[in-house]
């Protein structure tokens, strides 16, 4: 049976720094150069959440897009939109917010409340000219 | 022999509701909400067609895509240009035009007039927001 | 004393044919071609509000972005989105819905709530490719 | 004479918070809700540089836009791109950074720089949706 | 009587390199730097072509921009798509076309085939950074 | 072990035109059209290049895109930017500077300088409604 992913799109703007508390700030300087900047900079992430699976006969629909962008703001925006990543999110307290960790971060903390027979992949721009996916 | 994948935009400009007919309009409501409005809404859908295949020695082409475009201009442009996608387009009599259908009959109509080898995926914009990728 | 403007970006997706009433559908199709079509048809619209002022010294703002979104969500999309503009919305009853129109009937309906001392101006794109601006 | 404006466009990436030092942290809060937390949150600014004035006859040129691009990168970009702008630009130590003030404080680094017969206008966006323009 | 801006886009693929026939190919690169590549580079130009005017009480329209797609098509993009701008076009047989001077032209051979109540500006970007305005 | 795909992207702006020297102009024009003008016409070629590994867990990173954007300069920008692809760029003196075959030589070009153990893609918007995908 042939399947359709759908896509969403969303946003949220946070400050971060790339940074590892077990290096020094010249070893992170060294490694993440002007990114490990102590004092933080920020970006406006534009987030991509894509769900595939078969189209549901009754409906039309793979997923609901409106309770698909209710449970990215409820698990994504409320926590990172206009947070700073390093010091306010919980699971980026050991980890590095590279824009791998955060996708992966958001892949899990949404895979947990969506239907085990959806895939489901991640889209996320740090910036318009640098992104990254992640399906799990 | 590696494949390349070749894309082609085109867009069109449709009315539609989200609508079961043997449902009531009470019903269609509780499930498609607003997009069920019975007086319809619309949208700028933007489409991206995709095709792959081996990159033909002589040409240097996967597949012409000034035909390509031509072929979506006469099975999917002129069919859903300006139209009333519920009330004007025969596919969607009885077929909720939600996304993912729309990506399926547009895929269904293409596949028809490509050649087999080629393998084809769409890609439709409801909305810049909200989009499906269907392949087949 | 110099001015900046501010710009807030919002959109609606609505369904309407271009169409006089006192015109006879032949008339209209004459003029405005398939945008007349009597079935309709639709478009994601894409809203740019514009406020020009002087720099509040206290709080650095023109004008508080938040407040405008508010304006624009009460005042256009509560009633544009995912309707019918030439049967739902009343300033249209009387009045052809081109984007020229459009835009005329948002400064309108947003004038009355902003201060005077802000010049206002509105640019609506129909589709990516046609767009409007007016500035009363 | 007829006039020609030409554009350049950059980007940087920030951490900053709306905030005067004068006011408690509720007092930003309750003006500035979210844009006031105290750790900081970020954007990715796209500028745009537009001057205006006569063309060239030598060159075809109303300024050359290697040169202005160049001005942009250490007027612009080498103080505020992967830095915090509240603690590491000196003109933000008391001016809180709304977009209104940066394109403010950005117009006037680049207007003593630029020759005087050209026009100046600054066009910051601080997201996708929300920006400012500023003419001087 | 309040104005209303219509906006129609546009676009073509042309060749060209920055070049003054009159200066050695040495002083070209001093001025032009790779701009000036004898052997020509390119660009996909995007066009938007605005027309001011107060709407028209019958059709709720400025101007067709079916009409005004029309012109474009023969007066521009039958002139310059798919060509060599220094070889090709006789404009730019004794002109250097920097887009300045093509935004110019634009407006030159647009001008004479539009209304005189109406004002024109014509847009255009080089690339997705560097654009031009201009409006006779 | 989950991958993660990254991405960066970069841009360059060259003449081309598709052609075959064992081709009279004739037969070119007749199978590449206005493609073919032998004095050529140009694009602002927008590149994707995504590399797909496992997030390094010391860094974070699956591949540094610094230096991936830096290995785009070197290889891809400083050979085709204001170039005119068919007389300048070697690889094309003997192959039809399609965008299907640019994207496997850029493909084959940076290939030779990444890991092993990650897999690339190329994506080449020639304009953009044209593009192709590449992954050897």
């Amino acid at each position: 049976m042939p399947k359709v992913t759908v896509h969403r799109k969303a946003h949220f703007n946070s400050a971060h720094r790339l940074y590892r508390k077990d290096w020094s700030d010249e070893k992170n300087f060294e490694v993440f150069s002007k990114c490990s900047n102590p004092n933080f900079h920020g970006h406006n992430y534009e987030l991509i959440v894509s769900l595939t699976g078969v189209i549901d006969k009754e409906t039309g629909y793979v997923y609901d897009l409106g309770i698909l962008s209710n449970l990215i703001k409820i698990h994504v925006e409320e926590s990172f939109d206009h947070k700073n990543l390093n010091i306010e999110v919980e699971e980026f307290k050991n980890l590095n917010p590279t824009a791998e960790n955060i996708a992966v971060v958001i892949y899990d903390k949404l895979r947990k409340h969506l239907p085990n027979y959806l895939e489901l992949e991640i889209t996320l721009y740090e910036t318009p000219r640098n992104f990254v996916t992640y399906a799990g």
